[in-house]
């Protein structure tokens, strides 16, 4: 089969890799059709996750068919359409039974990609499958079902659960890329009083008021200032960090009203400083947290039901052996304009194709 | 009268006050017979506190008798004998209405010893006197009711509670001073497996067992290494900071197993590194948190029920007259091995004097 495979710090190549086969009476094979690439692959290249060898076939996103199952497989057979998640749960550790599959100390959590081979080629082993596997009915599939891999559980589990997020509440989104527009869709499943996105980039405001944000403002132009003026003064029920800067983590511990809460999603590479001597008296809570995918069928759910307006995050569109060429484009964000890249597509896709 | 005022930075003096009156319908003039002191009140006479200006009569905790009230008070009459919690919440606002009467917003919060005359003085007024005064039995007065006006619900709000000690918990407490103790006495209310305690000086990890720690280490033999050998490597469920320094805060947040909680009890005047770049996948929870005293009530009633030991708290007993002496015993803990010292005292009182 033809796979991306991570050959080092700065090199990929999409080449020829073994077919992959069921080593594990809990595995699937499947056959993936429609695949994204995630920032944290961009790390990955970068040499930022060093657990993640040369020869690694990187991806931990797609939509497919299952083509085999090991004889414990119960829950999907060969035939069946599947997303495939971020995470693969073993289901069994102290960690898994607490829903918290993304810290699965079972030998799962997130290893697609990671490691073992991951999601970007033809095939892909998927261990754990019951749990790891979702099957997806026509109503959602394709493009749309793909973004339920990763970036809306992230958004929702880490961004919106962990930050409490009410009815009433004024929550205040810092970044409005892939993750943070997914942040504005799944915040809105809770009917907070107003989402505010801030960002860099005025485009990126313009898609998260079309995901619906209620007001954007630049990072540039005092977010501080007018979140306090839309809240008395008091500051945000729910700051959410969604770009994993010091900079954009620190806004938002000066965002929030005393109560209030800081959901960091943002993927840090660096220490940041924490005023305690501000925030001790405050009342505050901040929470970090890779995502456990518990949601991923209530937000299947929730999409079928056209509650979760995906259109936006989906910007441009490739064949699956065009994967090389989907990298430079996403690797390039700031000029391309993209958000979420998406190869391959089923006829069930709804996603209107943006380029 | 006689009180203890602070007279600028470094300068307090026993000396002659006004007799305090009531002012508003809300409060109530209490004559306070057992006073003591906290480590606020020399962060304010170091000049910590701006806010804090000279003339004012410091203190924030004390027992009494009410001598007078205000029209509309209706929970408290003159004669009874009350608990002066060291918050006073106006009972109204956003806040107060949430049970966080520690971020009052409506005239109230900590206010004595802070922004109002204080009661380290034979008199003080009590505003919001309904929701500010505790009413006391026999059961708990005098040097055990005092405990309850600041430590033990700051110790229990702000660490056990933000914390969510769960039975079968590992806690560990950095600090075994006077709150770090009050916070091992209130975590075993609910039943963790076990609670490890932290701090510099042997003479506290004494006191932490005498108080229910099961066990104890010193900073300076690796606390990281011993939780982790009791938590098959994890680390503690909750990691409670009781110290307020950025190495403490940063010590907690290496101990605390992924999924775990962070609470921060201590003032911090400076800030930390919080190192996001390994937190960020680690699904941790950090809490920062002012006393609401929300909890008094309840810690009343358990200790009339006997379930918190209060007597390795109180370390030095005086005269109310001999503030200055207290003062001095208390700012220099280091040589004096003073943990809480009490001032004053009732014939209800059950705790034996130490000195």
């Amino acid at each position: 089969m033809k796979a991306l495979v991570f050959e080092g710090p700065g090199r990929t190549s999409w080449r020829d890799a073994p077919d992959p086969e069921v080593k594990d009476a809990a595995d699937a094979i499947v056959r993936g059709d429609t695949v994204t690439i995630c920032g944290t692959d961009l790390h990955i290249i970068k040499g930022d996750v060093p657990e993640v060898t040369p020869g690694r076939i990187l991806g931990h996103e797609a939509v497919g068919e299952v083509m085999e199952v090991g004889a414990e497989v119960r829950t999907v057979r060969p035939g069946d359409r599947v997303l495939i998640s971020c995470i693969s749960p073993c289901g069994r550790c102290r960690f898994c039974r607490g829903n918290r599959y993304g810290q699965c100390q079972g030998g799962g959590g997130w290893v697609l990609g990671h490691l073992i081979d991951g999601t970007q080629a033809e095939y892909v082993r998927v261990p754990f499958a019951d749990l790891s596997l979702h099957p997806l009915t026509s109503a959602v599939d394709g493009a749309d079902a793909v973004l339920l891999a990763d970036i809306l559980p992230t958004a929702y589990e880490v961004g919106v659960v962990n930050g409490q997020v009410k009815p009433g509440d004024t929550v205040v989104i810092v970044g409005a890329g892939p993750i943070g527009l997914a942040t504005v869709a799944t915040a809105r499943l809770c009917t907070p009083e107003r989402i505010i996105a801030v960002d860099l980039a005025e485009s990126r405001l313009t898609a998260a008021r079309a995901m619906g944000a209620d007001a954007t403002v630049l990072s540039t132009e005092d977010p501080e200032r007018l979140v306090a003026d839309l809240t008395d003064g008091l500051g945000a029920d729910v700051a959410i960090e969604a770009v994993g800067l010091p900079e954009t983590f620190d806004l938002c511990t000066r965002m929030v009203r005393p109560g209030g809460r800081v959901a960091n999603i943002g993927v840090h590479g660096k220490p940041a400083t924490l005023h305690l001597e501000d925030l001790w008296i405050k009342d505050v809570t901040i929470t970090t947290g890779l995502v456990d995918t518990f949601s991923t069928p209530l937000l299947l759910r929730m999409t079928a039901a056209g509650k979760i307006p995906l259109t936006s995050l989906v910007t441009h569109r490739f064949e699956l052996d065009q994967m090389e060429e989907a990298y430079d484009v996403f690797s390039r964000a700031a000029d391309t304009g993209a958000m979420k890249v998406v190869l391959g597509g089923t006829p069930h896709d709804t996603v209107l194709p943006a380029n």
